[in-house]
Parts: structure tokens; C-alpha cells; sequence
């Protein structure tokens, strides 16, 4: 996979303007030739969603030094899509995603637009791997996360991962000296338990906000990425770009449907 | 899983206005008491999204015989939420989707709003379902799909799904005469090659219409969705709710990250 200059693609979904995007640019430019889309707005909790009902704007924002960015006003993955199909000549040989503003572990990973799009990368064939800090601070610092992805990048760019996985990384925010690892876990089974924040508007009519906090439903396990966080380790889950449960199939084939 | 009347909350992405909703409350209500909660507006294509930049909005719409719809302003997994945390005293027993115009087979389960709420579920350990009959059309006829559903239904009920996985279903549109069984398949490895409609404003500025056609990168193998569809059987495919790839922790466990 390594080649003398990969060509990598960059997005993330809290938009063009975050901190942890401005980081994984670096990182990236020190290792590759560099493509931006990201959105014009912020993304978060966009998923997989695409954009089919209005048509997607796409700026040139820069280019120079190997490094071209661009925005988009469309979801992350409308980014990836674009990027794919209107702005690169050839595949990517990585896309990364983030550095998000926030936890991605657990069953976040399923409403993050962070982590779709590195699926969608996945899904078209090209090495890609989603990066988040736990820090939903706009301000957050970004160094230490920045660190250890271009650590974890030149193992990725050196020995590749297989296309029907993408990665999950998660990153403690704690400093860096006392980061204790990187560990390879499972999604930790868990849920966002929703309390809805209802209110009335000045015409007396309900509407609510969407809050809620997330419940383990195994904080003893202690190969879940939420354990290696809370113990100081960087977490890595490898996500199925294929939603099939395969284990599941023989069993049901025993059933009359 | 059986109960004299179970509890059932059905939801969509086409919107409460959608022939294939319709057909699904119909089944519903032959098999349990129903709660609906569904889209305002067509939210095809939303994923897993979730609204967190503006409130919601829920109207009650009607409630008679065991049968209350409610639509939402939302996506179709803010529909699930508020059913589950504001509507709802207690966990539904079967969480059904669709019936979707349109197929959901493929790689098309990961765009689908259809099947996020149906994840949605599983993740909040409810038996869910998610139908899709392959037929775009707003008047497409949903009378053998809604015949198809009931059995399958009436089997799910009876016996169970393990809440770790939900079930994609989708529908040839054939005749039910014509149609050869019910096939267990895992989801065909494919994707979307987009084909960005270029256009140019008024005010001479470019915008794009994300379209595109689906790629099946393996047309022969028999095992998939596509394959059952296209040979005149009905498909179902168990999706796991947890993205993890199990498959591959060991082997990345072996590399210095």
C-alpha cells in the first residue's frame, strides 16, 4: 500500500471550520498528497445520510503545495461521494475522517457522520479510518491526538487494512504521557438513553429537543472500547463495512417464512 | 415473544402520506395494537440521522381501535426515539419499517432511513423489521407485499429474532403467483456509482444532483439479495445492529499501532 507520495482524502463532520479537522490536515500533509471535502456546516449526527432533495454545492477554498481543499454543503458523505466522482482523477489510497469533536465509541458509531463516512470509503474500495477525540470542546487541543494518529497512520500506510473493515479510533483526552496505549476492542453494547427536552413555543404549540446520555450495558468488559478509554488506552474497533450478521444465516434458514 | 395483543410501532421513510405505510399499518393491526409514528416528509435516503440543530415537532393525527398515528418532524430514528422515550409506556414488542418504494437490498441498507429505524430498534433491544417492496413508484401496488409481510410476520411472532440482528426484507415486484419463496441471503457486495448532474444557476454558479446507478460486484453469486430478487424469491438478510468486525480483532491485535 505504501507508496512514495499516497494520495489521501480528508473529511470530517463537524465542517471546514473545526479544530480537529485543521489537525488531521497536518498530519495528512506530512504524510501524502493531501484532497479536502468537508462540509461547508456542521455535520454531526448526519450518519449515513446523502443528499437527493436538494442539489449540493461544492467550493474551491485552496490549493498549493500538494494540499487542495474544497467545501461542500452537503453531509459527509455527499463529501466522499463528490470527492470520488467529480474532484479526484484516481482512487485515494486512504481516506480519514475527523478528528471528531467528541466521543465516537460504542454505539455512536452508528449516528456519526465521522464514522459514515469512513464506511462509505470502505464501501468504494479504499483504506479508511475515522478518528475522534473526547472533547466535544470547540477549543479542544488537538496535539496529542495529532501525535498519535500520525503514529498509527504510518502503520496503516505501511501494511494497509483490509477494505471490508474501517477503523474506529478513539482518543482519551487526557495528556499524552499518560495515554498508556492503543487497544484493539469491540463496540461496547450500549445505548443513548433520550430525555427529551419538551417546551412550548410562544403559539402554545409542543416541540422538543432531542438530549439524552449514553448507558453501558457492560461496563465491567474489558475488551469494549469504552473500558479502554475510561483506563487511559487509545481504542480501535474495526468496523464491518457489510451489515449482513453471517452467523445468523444458517439459523434462519432453519425457519419457515 | 407471542402475547395475546402485542404491541407493535410501525414507522417509515417515504412519510405518513406513502401507499406502502398504509399497507404495513393494515398488517399491523391484524396482528397487534399499533402505534405509528412516522415522517411529516420524505426523509429516503437520511440513514441513521438524528436532529440535533432544531427541535421536533409530534402531532397526534388519530387514535380508534387499538390504532394511534402520530406523525414527526424528524428523521425516521427520531421517530423511533420519541415513540420509545415520550409515546410509549412500555417496549413495543415488534418494530416494523416501510413498506419502502423502492429496494433496500444491497448496499442500499446503509443510506436507507427505511432500515436505520429498524437498526434502531435492535439497538434498543426491540424484534424489528424492516419491508421493501422494488417498486419507486408513489402508486405502486402493495397488496402481495402486505400478504408476504403478514406470514413473515406471523412466523417472527411466533418465534422470535435475537434482538443483536433486525431483518431486511425486500420484495420482488411480481406477481404473488409468480413468486418462488423466501430466500435467506447475505447483503451483495456493490455500490452506488454516482453520476453527479452538473448544472449551472442562473447566477452562473455550479450545483450538482447526486444520481447514479448500482453496481453489483458479484451478479453470480447466489447466496445474495440481489441474486433472490432478481430470480423471483423475497430476500431477507439479518443485519447485526453492532458494527464491529469480530472477524478481524485478532489479526490487528498482532500489529504495533
Amino acid at each position: 500500500m505504501a507508496k512514495e507520495r499516497p494520495l489521501i482524502l480528508v473529511t470530517n463532520d463537524d465542517s471546514i471550520h473545526a479544530g480537529g479537522l485543521k489537525t488531521l490536515i497536518e498530519v495528512a500533509c506530512e504524510l501524502g498528497d493531501v484532497i479536502v471535502v468537508a462540509p461547508e456546516d456542521s455535520q454531526s449526527g448526519m450518519s449515513h445520510a446523502i443528499t437527493i432533495k436538494q442539489p449540493i454545492r461544492v467550493t474551491k477554498k485552496s490549493e498549493e503545495n500538494g494540499l487542495r481543499v474544497y467545501t461542500c454543503s452537503g453531509t459527509p458523505v455527499d463529501c466522499v461521494k463528490l470527492a470520488l466522482n467529480q474532484l479526484l482523477d484516481r482512487k485515494p489510497d486512504l481516506l480519514l475522517s475527523g478528528i471528531n469533536h467528541g466521543s465516537n465509541a460504542s454505539v455512536s458509531v452508528i449516528y456519526s457522520g465521522t464514522m459514515a463516512a469512513a464506511i462509505e470509503g470502505g464501501v468504494n474500495g479504499i483504506h479508511s479510518v475515522g478518528f475522534s477525540l473526547l472533547d466535544y470542546s470547540p477549543d479542544a487541543n488537538f496535539q496529542a491526538a495529532g501525535n498519535i494518529a500520525k503514529r498509527i497512520l504510518k502503520e496503516v500506510l505501511n501494511n494497509g487494512i483490509p477494505t471490508e473493515i474501517c477503523l474506529n479510533i478513539n482518543i482519551p483526552a487526557i495528556p499524552e504521557v499518560e495515554i498508556k496505549g492503543v487497544k484493539i476492542c469491540r463496540q461496547t453494547k450500549g445505548f443513548w438513553q433520550e430525555e427529551f427536552d419538551k417546551r412550548t413555543d410562544p403559539f402554545n404549540r409542543d416541540y422538543f429537543w432531542l438530549t439524552g446520555y449514553f448507558k453501558n450495558n457492560e461496563p465491567e468488559a474489558q475488551d469494549t472500547d469504552e473500558w479502554a478509554l475510561k483506563n487511559g488506552y487509545v481504542s480501535i474497533v474495526p468496523i464491518r463495512v457489510d451489515f449482513t450478521c453471517f452467523d445468523y444465516i444458517k439459523e434462519l434458514e432453519k425457519r419457515k417464512f
